[in-house]
């Protein structure tokens, strides 16, 4: 019974993310292969198999940008990005997902995979091959060669999974400048996850004001949504092909913030100072990727020797792979 | 009958590596105390636990070296180093190591603790906890609190396991300098391997002679163990504390050799050329950890552009630890 009540509420907030560049061998700059050629009732379709429901969309030149009733999916020319949280099934998508990237978009190869999370708060909640990295990582290995899965931090205890394309002589890489900071948040205020219920707010927008949301970066197009009871996700657009993206799971027993960007920054102290005054976590993981032509490459000397006011640096990983350099850090609240 | 046939003949040369450094806490310098203070007779009772024994023993004024018929250990004043190799237990030696550290030697806690291991060539022979590293660190967890546990490299191909002391608050640090260089060798030139056989060489002396292990360091008092038909040993001592080891498993279909030394350098791009000369491994990995007050703390930060010629890197992470930094490397020979 205790357990069973315990159960009650608890929402795994920890998304699997999954990011694919695609690309054409006849055709190097692509010109007629686009993935926003996929119309929304293949994506609908594909979703279904994930265990999700787009319920927003919001579009620029650049980039196609879903809120999803489990966090959010953005899709540019070359690029897909999925993102989904609780005990959806998101590398179901894998299949028919190569599948509409050629026979509608057009791409025959795929340049770069990651899939990449948190572990999870509570892994026997997740359906197969999600309850164990290394069942993963077998699924990814099916559809993707070369694949090298990482575990950067403790094994035992805080930890974020990767699996990437590592080929031993790496053919083709990214060349355009490209960067993603990703900041994962737990044992938050309870005084500021209280902003995400609908207790407190009637609205997503008076949820992203009051939070702070729209003051992170200038010049965003939001697109946001709150959950009854509680919960809230919010997708932002910027020129260029630029994307944010917030999902939160406030109940206090299980909070959860996630944020992810691909807004380029020389360092990305300030943003991360400002999440941190916005959300106040307990503890966070930061993961920074950067690629050799993007600014955000200098940044990551920089962690070495990183300060966050307030808090304490736990572990901090450097990895070098193909032309990306990837941080990861562990920070908690410093004892007052 | 074709496995059994394979299995005959395999020899799993990956080292358990296990170092344990004591102090105690009303006497900070220790006068008293000094793990050689341990009999033989208990040493013996020990390994016969961890399935090994005492093959030979060399010593200076700093430390003492024994050849194991499964690899080396090392005890010095205040540190504890035991490396072994096959399907020994090494962790079964902790609770009785702790005991006499204590009640003999006149420690009582312990400052830090490494336990490493590279992935098993074949896991399924070793065994219980070593089957698995989750379950060996849920044993070493049972005996040390503040416990880390990493796997830097590929979780699904060439990994190290690493399991360490890193508590929310350090207490106590090892303030001397120190440093450990470990470069395992996998693939290796079936050529140079004959050396380490008794057909080949009549003597370890021999082997240790014609292979050019002597040239690795100066000044080296070495104690070499050559094994029937074949496999190889040798501790060598040299002034100060620092110690080298290399253990040779020559055998075509699972060749492998290790390298460890504390021997401070600035830079060990010689040392590991040395090696790379002398064994010509098809790939190797090296991990390198030092700490503040070593001169190799300057060498981590070289290790971003390091380059051994004839051979490409294909892995490379940095993880920092309490007052130490390491370093984990995984390089190829390079297509010729």
């Amino acid at each position: 019974m205790s357990e069973s009540s315990d159960y009650c509420g608890f929402f795994e907030g920890t998304e699997k993310l999954l990011e694919v560049w695609f690309g054409n061998e006849n055709d190097h700059y692509h010109n007629d292969c686009d993935l926003r050629k996929i119309p929304r009732s293949a994506w609908e379709s594909i979703l279904k198999l994930v265990k999700c429901e787009i319920i927003s969309f919001k579009k620029n030149d650049a980039i196609d940008a879903y809120v999803l009733s489990e966090s959010s999916m953005f899709v540019s020319k070359n690029r897909f990005i999925l993102k989904t949280c609780g005990s959806t099934t998101l590398l179901r998508c894998i299949e028919p997902l190569l599948y509409v990237a050629k026979e509608i978009a057009g791409f025959d190869e795929v340049l770069d995979v990651y899939y990449s999370r948190k572990n999870f708060m509570r892994p026997q909640l997740q359906e197969k091959p999600h309850t164990a990295f290394e069942d993963e990582v077998e699924v990814l290995e099916s559809y993707f060669e070369d694949g090298a899965a990482y575990c950067m931090g403790r094994v035992n205890r805080d930890c974020w999974y990767l699996f990437t394309l590592n080929p031993l002589t790496p053919a083709k890489v990214i060349e355009i400048p490209d960067q993603t900071l990703e900041v994962i948040m737990q044992n938050l205020d309870p005084k500021v996850m209280k902003i995400f219920t609908r207790e407190a707010c009637s609205t997503a927008k008076e949820a992203t004001t009051k939070s702070g949301i729209d003051k992170i970066f200038p010049n965003v197009t939001i697109d946001d949504f709150l959950f009854k009871p509680c919960g809230y996700s919010m997708n932002g657009i910027m020129k260029g092909g630029y994307y944010m993206t917030i999902h939160v799971t406030p109940e206090p027993h299980c909070s959860y913030v996630s944020f992810e960007t691909n807004f380029p920054q020389n360092s990305y102290h300030d943003v991360v100072m400002r999440l941190l005054r916005i959300f106040k976590p307990g503890k966070f993981i930061m993961t920074l990727f950067a690629n050799e032509n993007s600014v955000a490459s200098e940044s990551l000397q920089e962690y070495r020797n990183v300060k966050f006011h307030g808090y304490s640096k736990k572990e901090l990983q450097i990895c070098h792979l193909k032309n990306y350099d990837m941080t990861y850090g562990l920070f908690a609240k410093a004892p007052s």
